[in-house]
């Protein structure tokens, strides 16, 4: 069990940030803590010692998940419970999350409070956990291993219906029936399957359009694997390329190599960042990239750290980062030749879960090709 | 486009609590209110003007889904730009939902606001736009019969796989297939298939528990279509019952059937409850009945009213709710007989959706049998 390391790990950095004691109330954090998997629950940590607060549905599940923790049931709101217990145990400051707390929460919990320290037993900090997660354990490690290993097995697996006239839809409907029956618990996020045009849509998540005769279609998906997210992006051709789509792809795959190529400990963010942004502005297409080049990915699909420009986060081993820059041609793009395929709107995007480890960093997604694959 | 007689309500149930803006960030609402489907976004509303804040990667969705509002695209937190622009227009006063808004973007609202209104701008609320939602227009009401109809169409054609040894998250893996070839965007929660002892459990999501040869099989499930969510259960028995399965079947199903009948505009949301409660009571098994009867579905899984003892809430036509008793022997159960099949702990639940119309309720979800059956 590497939870009572996580919450040693979790109370220092309450401590740090001015506090004496730490509530809990974000799922993921919550499940990273105390290994509690329900819906709603709060832990609540002081000293040495821990506290798992949840309702009547979980009494159950929570003594089998959370064993080691003190547990407690009741109907009342878990945060209000937490705050209530650290009160009574004489803490008189405890740190909160203040991007995962609603403010009717904060006002809930400061109204349950004693009259004597309710004014100032809150402090608001941002992600103390969260940044620990940043950094996985071996645990961690193995189980995204797994989750990405399933990933690339779906990929290959799923290549069958990629063809013209099939409904993306349809596509994303085999995808996760077979990530289900390999034993995923669910998707990561909403499949995306963009086709055609329809992949210069950085977010097109499959809808009933047919996928095309010529064209480029992305599959960008994920699977929760022991709570574990994996996250991977690949985009294959249908029929005929045009010399523009070939020059695209091959842009955006060297721009994704470059950065994968600058995982390391001590590397900043930015720089990996920039190590794919300088390829694809040297290729034209830097208005293309318009987004960040990648993420962490763990219990959620969007961790610490941002691979993004100027982020100065260095990166460190245990890290498990997303790589996956694109560029997408609308009609408003400068790049856009009237001789391009069709309307010449399309989009490609590739994508790897990158661990940073001592030497460098490690492609969990490699099983996977990346070179240019025409169905 | 019903979008533009909704921002009307919504202003007015601002002005309503004394503010002159309203900004709405949670993503339901802002579908509600614009139709941008999103995963960021702010509307802002004033008057009869009306503004929707979103990032680039979703500006050509934006124009599609949110046409006659005036759209703003740029890299900030929208809330920030929504209330920065609020500001702009004269705004002093401006209510925000405190139930979806956490700290830390209070607090990047408040830091955008000029220091003359920074102090009194942002009005505390809580579910102004939830509260309409409740009540479903006639586009809701036509997209809510779909998805429940498809519910009921994937309960029959799943059955084949609900057989002894099948693993629950294969018929899981099954529903959901089934689902998305049929058109539904994903399910609306994660598939509860709970069988045998684990049908005890009233959140027994698929796990690869292998259906028994004996026992009960709870299948709780919903598709998201067109936006709208379906929610029902059907519990059905693999093998020989025993009395006590029987009995306990047949007093939850006169339960729910108590409640539904009970449906009607004007009655409280705690009367409905009590129907179904009272019924449980006099068989025994009030504790076994752990949770409340049902809640309102729509865009989200669970909204508004609350269909629990002593809620005050009156229904009112156009509302859809759940009516869900269940019964969940456990090894603590009092009603517990030594003589019950196997270890004797079993669950049963049976949820239907249903309309508030004039004259009554409408079961959206008859086209499922809730009467005993056998497989």
């Amino acid at each position: 069990m590497r939870e009572r390391a996580r919450r040693k790990k979790a109370i220092a950095a309450a401590v740090g940030a001015g506090a004496e004691a730490l509530v809990v109330t974000h799922g993921p954090d919550v499940r990273y803590l105390s290994g509690f998997t329900g819906s709603s629950g709060a832990v609540a940590l002081v000293g040495g010692r821990a506290a798992l607060f949840t309702d009547g549905r979980y009494t159950t599940q929570a003594k089998a998940e959370a064993a080691g923790l003190r547990l407690v049931i009741d109907k009342r709101s878990p945060a209000v419970q937490a705050v209530e217990w650290l009160a009574a145990e004489g803490v008189t400051r405890c740190a909160f999350d203040a991007g995962h707390t609603t403010v009717a929460a904060m006002e809930a919990m400061k109204k349950a409070l004693p009259a004597a320290v309710r004014r100032s037993f809150l402090v608001a900090s941002d992600g103390l956990v969260a940044r620990i997660r940043e950094v996985k354990d071996e645990d961690e490690i193995a189980l995204m291993r797994k989750a990405a290993a399933l990933g690339c097995r779906l990929f290959e697996d799923v290549l069958e219906f990629v063809v013209a006239g099939a409904k993306e839809s349809d596509v994303a409907a085999q995808l996760e029936f077979k990530a289900r029956m390999a034993g995923a618990e669910a998707m990561s996020f909403e499949t995306i399957v963009a086709s055609g045009e329809r992949s210069a849509l950085p977010h097109g998540r499959a809808t009933s359009a047919k996928l095309p005769k010529r064209g480029f279609v992305t599959l960008d998906f994920g699977v929760l694997l022991g709570g574990y997210c994996s996250d991977m992006t690949r985009t294959v051709h249908l029929g005929k390329v045009s010399n523009r789509e070939w020059d695209v792809y091959h842009s955006v795959l060297e721009a994704q190599q470059e950065a994968v190529a600058r995982v390391a400990p001590g590397v900043r963010c930015g720089d990996v960042d920039e190590a794919a942004r300088s390829v694809l502005r040297k290729a034209g297409l830097e208005k293309e990239f318009s987004h960040s080049t990648g993420h962490g990915v763990g219990l959620e699909i969007h961790e610490g750290p941002r691979i993004a420009a100027k982020q100065e986060q260095l990166l460190e081993p245990g890290m498990v980062i997303t790589i996956e820059p694109g560029a997408y041609l609308s009609k408003q793009s400068r790049s856009l030749p009237k001789s391009a395929s069709g309307t010449g709107l399309f989009g490609v995007r590739i994508e790897d879960m990158v661990l940073v480890t001592a030497a460098g960093g490690e492609v969990l997604t490699a099983a996977s090709p990346k070179a240019w694959m025409e169905l």
